[in-house]
């Protein structure tokens, strides 16, 4: 079988990688042998390993040779890609990609396009990396009405959260760290602001609960604000700091947040560190289940890349024609509405009277369990609110001064 | 389509109210409704709430029924359910079972006569209880060689733990009252002896070295001796204690056991409580994985079950065959031998002479780090020792008193 990679970034080496390199076990669990012959690379002269592979400039080089029946599609971006990924399944071709920009947006009509070609479109390392979830997650749906996700979902955030915890960095030093080792991009707006772990929470919440949900639909919170001493007065209050991408349905209110949340230090979510993520689903029948692993990786994320090739090279041999994907559910975006929960929040002032003033915003909109004054800034830790009562207290701070920060804290 | 249920307890009940009383979303995935007509059970007047089942005391009822296409076997036990499934397979019906004793002891045999007959064969329920994890697992060889799995696998042994931690009760109250709650067997010793562990991780083990590995290749010691004064002492010095199932390759060396093990209290490990079982697989590509979720209880251990039927329902009108699985590599059993570690050590002593006997041997065979001397007990923390001088350590101890703790400390 013969294959074509668009894209030869780290994922995409490390799934040349594990195909044509034998990496792995891949080829010891097929009967006919299975390359990548065509890469799409802007550098021509670029060198491959292979010599039955060869690097080509133009994609459709790659979309037009009629003995590629599986395109792997790890470009990143958007509409380049998305493009490409349409007209390779409209040209009869099984995709997988791991982008998940493309499939958040454009999941209904992908899908579909999908279907109407009789070819695969697979998906699995656009969440959780190379944790398996996709397959399992749509298994639970078959006996279970799934009503809650949440998830440890981006491994840039969860990297500059350890930092900051371990080294006690402050958020700008730990995000230029992350930068220099590559686990962070030039502009990191699409980690630190919500943006991955929304498309992420997105397409899990699309399958799980049976309607499009998109990443507007979810209400972000960016993480820039968090500091060291966050950090420090969430940990002596037995709380890590992560930030976690919730949804919850309610009957057929859609509610989804991207937020920083304490957990307490005896939960499992606590302890997930660096590039590891974690999805938590929970069903009516089965209760709660927990996938952990690594989130991001060139080896971990071109395993369940190549997963998913291996899946269609098995189904087209056992002639198993690709099911539909069922996003016809009724659901309504309610923001972030529905959630509940005490907050903790920071607010730095320069002197009594803005502390008054402060203090007494919280105590009148969310209630007051506990506060500390120290040098420059007060923690207090409020009341059960829900979150448009918290949103309003978050804009009267705001209108005190733009140095503060919250997040709820998970029960 | 019609379906035989051998068993009607607890998991029995379970499966029964998703298939029969349409509990959860089962029926809404298949195209064909598909009942349970015959239930064996020894109670000829137990009443069933579906018109279209009914009891049989006689299980040649269900086996002879030439509609009954697959078989759910929930009845526990060994021999009388082995004969069953065998004689189920050979008369060309798809088996779905949850029996881990069954399937450890004879997994070689009964995988190929499914084979030979054409059939399926699933026990997802029989490791984890509703963790999806058999599929996965073997998904991930595919890939992947798997070298090393470890989880906590038994829910009435972790939540004897859970409620020494919690109420600082000793091991005989918790296990009473796990009793009388019907968390734990009259009889408790495959519970707290380390066989039903040991069965799941043969299972476990032998899916991922891909060669038969059984129950008794798998060095055992009781959770017998944990005592309220270990739990206290390992919580002040920052650890749970766990009871874990832990097994690894080593090129064609099997090492695996079961054994109270110390977990540090920032891992994941170690905030796994009650009925929840998880299970870690390190892969050489995906590196580690942990799966989470209810180990027991009805809805959850059901649900497997049920995925199990529903998966060889599609398979069947999909006319997809079953494929073999493959224990074909050379696999040395090397006991706990290949297991390094610093142990934790309490040992009862009535007076001087006894603690520096005991102190004495801890010293000469695996070293000292710390010793804490307390009222009637000492309490000593080692280096760095193989098993096997452990072993030895333990009989020297042994030779003084019967009444001492030890367990590794995982790092």
């Amino acid at each position: 079988m013969k294959l074509g990679l668009l894209g030869f970034g780290t994922i995409g080496t490390g799934v040349y990688e594990l195909i044509n390199l034998n990496k792995g076990q891949f080829q010891k669990n097929i009967d006919e042998k299975s390359v990548i012959t065509k890469i799409l690379d802007r550098d021509p002269t670029k060198q491959v390993k292979d010599p039955d592979s060869e690097i080509v400039t133009d994609v459709d080089v790659i979309l037009n040779d009629p003995e590629i029946k599986i395109v792997i599609s790890l470009m990143g971006g958007m509409d380049f890609e998305y493009e490409q990924i349409k007209a390779a399944l409209q040209k009869g071709k099984h995709v997988v990609t791991a982008n998940k920009a493309v499939i958040s947006e454009y999941f209904k009509e992908l899908t579909e396009i999908a279907i109407e070609n009789n070819v695969y479109l697979r998906y699995e390392a656009s969440v959780g990396g190379g944790i398996p979830l996709i397959e399992t997650l749509k298994e639970e749906t078959r006996i279970n009405r799934v009503n809650e996700i949440k998830g440890i979902l981006n491994g840039t955030t969860n990297y500059i959260l350890s930092q900051m915890t371990s080294e006690g960095a402050d958020f700008d030093e730990a995000l230029k760290d992350a930068q220099a080792i590559g686990f962070a991009e030039a502009d990191p707006t699409a980690d630190v602001d919500g943006f991955d772990v929304s498309r992420k929470l997105a397409i899990l919440s699309s399958l799980a609960y049976g309607g499009i949900v998109k990443d507007e639909d979810i209400a972000k919170r960016s993480l820039r604000s968090v500091r060291a001493v966050d950090i420090e007065m969430a940990q002596d209050n037995g709380y890590n700091i992560k930030y976690l991408g919730h949804s919850y349905l309610d009957d057929h209110d859609f509610y989804g947040t991207v937020e920083p949340v304490l957990f307490k230090q005896t939960s499992i979510m606590s302890h997930v560190h660096s590039e590891f993520n974690i999805i938590s689903i929970t069903g009516d029948i089965i209760g709660e289940l927990q996938f952990y692993g690594k989130g991001a990786g060139k080896d971990a994320t071109a395993n369940a890349v190549v997963g998913d090739v291996l899946y269609i090279i098995n189904a087209m041999k056992e002639e198993i024609s690709p099911k539909p994907t069922r996003f016809k559910n009724r659901i309504e975006k309610m923001g972030n509405g529905g959630f509940t929960g005490s907050y903790y929040i920071r607010v730095n002032v320069d002197d009594n009277e803005m502390l008054e003033r402060a203090v007494g915003k919280i105590d009148t909109i969310a209630g007051r369990k506990e506060l500390v004054i120290s040098d420059g800034h007060f923690f207090a830790w409020t009341r059960p609110v829900d979150a448009a009562s918290m949103n309003a207290l978050a804009k009267e701070i705001e209108s005190i001064t733009e140095n503060y920060f919250y997040a709820r804290i998970y029960e």
